[in-house]
């Protein structure tokens, strides 16, 4: 069995991660190439991890040495890569989103109809999630009836760039609970509310930031969601499904317990919290490229696919219109079965 | 220091209950009367306990062996009773809903603002509960920085009733949440959205159960809520706070923990779920009738006053009104400084 | 029914808290009288209290307006008052140790045998907390089958007294382990070890904290122990019951749950540590005196009793040989059914 | 980077995982070789895997295709095939225990030290869950300050196999329990008594089970152990650790949380527990034989090695010991700087 050659496309700090992750940590793969327009922070990554270096994106994704890519880049050269991917024939895995507004992303899952057979796969790593896999499992099966109700929370520590607008939460932030709420109630997002509580301090002037926003599945499911992406603490996800017969809940914070008293203030008992996303979803990711790899070697690809993709964009545009003017808004999605 | 000869009005579930609080687990509080219109059953709880009993419940609030007055009767006579108390002089703790529409409420408002000094408190006893109450404390004195976000969720085993209707999660359950969103955002509820998933197959045909509504609170404060009256496990009433700097929870489920394996099914670890609010808010029920005693032989009043009561009523009513719109209502509360 | 008149014997800090529970918190209770050894101490209390006050607590004891005795001095006077309490034919309720060896121990034991009916509590307030309580009746119905081994661990935040020794954990509060030992396993102690490890520079010079010590019960259920009175944490007090088909613990840190992060230290989770026994058990010490008023008013009395008091001084008399000798000691009780 | 080429002896259960995750998870190995006794099983393991097989242990680790050795054979052939890859100048990762008797267990330590440089890793994959890393981590820089005192606790759900007898819970349970505590304090285990309480009845005839077992570390450090391998439950691990300013616990029950009532029982909370040690340390195992792999590349050597390996026979000897006597019994090391 030949290992499969990745190039990673991009080498900020995810794909500086992805491309070791490749090298390392991932059974059956080889890291051969990683590129960037910066060509010499490209090369100096290239260097130490013993792959070959380009300036052009687009010529690592034609290069003969490479059988599969990798797309850390930003969401807005997405459509052009995964679309030469496409023409090189090459399995490629683009990081969320998949493109930047509907149309493209539609673009792309046109394309992606005319191969002979399906070669994307999009970023959603909480997929692979130990516990968030465990969690769709159980709603799939029906463990404990049909699911009723979801409630998904999403917190980062800070969130320290002054262009950052509160747009962004809904389409960097909130994407993840978009495609949360599809892979656990398996259905469409037919609505959309963005609402927006009094503002935290903490972020920067003009940000509404915590957002609560409730989704109205296709099959009559609702989803609340709080995404508060300067809570100050660390970084904390959860999902908790409302069944007919039970809940459970997906990331509670659980690693280590322990007592202590810090200098002359209280005692407490507790645990620390996650840094950030890398932190808490550094096995999701692991597991998450290890499955694309064996995939690739069959000609098959894993998690969510080029359609999850367009519809967490579509999603995400209704939620930014709800943003601005406060009401709900209906998602329009094409009819998946006239599509060309 | 005499003790305060207490009256209980309404023999039911609730009402003996309370009789017995009275008798054996109150200080400085006698059991000296109790009444319900079906006579035999007031007789018959009064024996057991060594107290006078009536068939009328106004002759029970007008004896002069009654210092003080209980009120565990149908909300439908409540605003009779509490204006019969008011004439009387006398403290009474008349447990939720004050009254059945904001009219009669607000009349009773106007009574007791009419009297030399205050004799109503509301039997809301979550404000009593140690957990919630800390909960209170924490954020009234802006412990984790300003209040942004509050989830809470509420949640029965099951309504055996085949009389209930939508309504009544509304207006018996919710209101209780709505107490409590007062309670700790410190402010009113501007405006309530009643939104009503998938209903469960466990309710009776027609029940929209659960439903998830939204309040906005006058300070900008969001508040998400769940109301799941037969969710089947257990009863399961909690409330998370997000602030600026830290989030805090109180009612985790949290008595005993455990590990065992049912004859051939799988290993487990967890801990038995209350069965009803009584197991769950007992030790707040017996604080609540304390501290009302208590403040009663000093001439004050203790947790919900009439305006809260009056605020309840005001916003179940724009709720039900919501479920039947679908839409978010208004809030329309009188202004309180023009109260005659 | 009129009220139970209780005097209390020694006014410090345990007993200014029993006088305040019987004067404010215990229905069917009056607090009559106060004694303390420190006259004015106890006129002060009594005064504001509204109780009559005594340098001698024999008097008190004898007093015509005094119904029940709950002893709250030094170790060292409870015989002579309990067998005071004995002559008078009133119930006395003696915090622990019963007394502060064995022989005199075995006397009160023996006296209480001589009388018409059985006068005697002894102050082991665990057994009526809530979590202990429904513990033992798990255990006592074998619900996860037959109890095999226990752990239970015992952290005191500090112990500021310097002249504070290692025998005292033993006495004060290792006889907590002890009584609870034989609490849950329903047996006698028939061999205790006690280990001392590497002593924590936290407490004073050659006191031996933490000590580990090993109960082997008579019916074979081994006991492990760790008491550590100068944790620096807070209170800290659990027990792990491992049965035949289940484990099951009471005393899991569990009163709230936040997420934090103070100044510029990590983000963690966790909860505010229990300051001490009083905070942790003061629900214990009110279900304890509201029980044993109920009781007195019936003639009965609850609790731990004088064998039980007997006992565990026995157990503790037989640890502190093993502390200076570092072997495991046998437990000698008299013969019980031989008691004159 | 050319990737290390992997032989697995023994082909049960365990050597077939180890096999399964060369081939499939490792990164920078490959699975060139199995090897069995039972010539027909290890050839339908390579041919499944790609791998050639052998009837003949000893010519698998002879073998030019093999660069490392990884054995999941019995105990008692491990000397043999260690000293057989140290012949062979190869890296060979053996599982627990190292031999099975305390000769033995030195004649791999002397002879290792013959040799240029380490080439023995022992198995004990618990230094490699990340929790229990982590609490490695904090307690070797003494966050909490210095340890004191340490409970390890081991279940197992049965042991279907009636040939099992009590020593074995000492020499295949407590030798992890046994490197743990080595692990965690950082010194030698200087006596080790075994204490029998009532044994389960779930347990064959005449086993003793479960065990409580004290470690006196070298410094003073107290470790108490229960080892319980019929619990019937699940598969539980944890260690709590006693430090001078703080306590810490790893291997609390924490994988997903739920509500649910199963049939018409009472409703409870809870997880489900783990199955067996391959699901609870499968990512431990992962992490260590890549750790192993990576280390081969760089000619080092991770994990436990030949001295640990040899300390923990030597442990679980005074064990069984112990076990037959029911005393303490010492444990004797041989002088490590004086070893030839």
């Amino acid at each position: 069995m030949t290992a499969v050659r990745v190039g990673v496309v991009g080498v900020g700090m995810m794909g500086a991660d992805h491309a070791e992750r490749i090298a390392a940590r991932t059974a059956g793969a080889v890291l051969t190439a990683v590129a960037d327009p910066d060509a010499a922070r490209a090369r100096e990554l290239g260097d130490r991890l013993g792959a070959t270096s380009y300036g052009d994106p687009l010529e690592l994704i034609a290069s003969p040495e490479v059988d599969a890519v990798l797309l850390a880049s930003p969401g807005f050269v997405h459509e052009e890569q995964v679309l030469a991917s496409f023409a090189a024939g090459k399995p490629v895995l683009c990081e969320k989103p998949l493109t930047m507004d509907v149309e493209s992303s539609l673009r792309v899952v046109e394309a992606e109809r005319r191969l002979p057979r399906p070669l994307l796969s999009v970023g959603f790593m909480r997929r692979f999630d130990p516990e968030y896999a465990q969690l769709q499992g159980m709603l799939a099966a029906e463990a404990f009836g049909p699911l009723l109700v979801m409630h998904q929370t999403h917190r980062n520590r800070s969130v320290p760039n002054p262009e950052f607008r509160s747009e962004m939460i809904v389409r960097d932030s909130l994407v993840h609970e978009v495609d949360c709420a599809r892979f656990f109630v398996g259905t469409e997002i037919a609505e959309i509310q963005v609402i927006t509580p009094r503002a935290t301090s903490k972020a920067f002037e003009g940000v509404a930031d915590p957002q609560v926003s409730i989704f109205r599945m296709s099959n009559g499911v609702v989803v609340t969601n709080e995404v508060f992406v300067n809570c100050q603490v660390g970084y904390e996800v959860r999902a908790e499904a409302v069944c007919e017969r039970g809940t459970a809940i997906a990331g509670r914070p659980q690693t280590g317990l322990y007592t202590t008293r810090a200098g002359e203030g209280e005692g407490y008992w507790g645990g620390v919290a996650f840094d950030d996303f890398r932190q808490r979803f550094g096995r999701g990711y692991d597991l998450e490229v290890q499955a694309w790899v064996e995939a690739a070697t069959k000609g098959e690809v894993v998690g969510a696919n080029a359609w999850d993709g367009y519809a967490a964009t579509a999603v995400c545009e209704a939620g930014m219109a709800s943003l601005a003017s406060g009401e709900s808004v209906s998602v329009a999605l094409v009819d998946r079965d006239s599509l060309s």
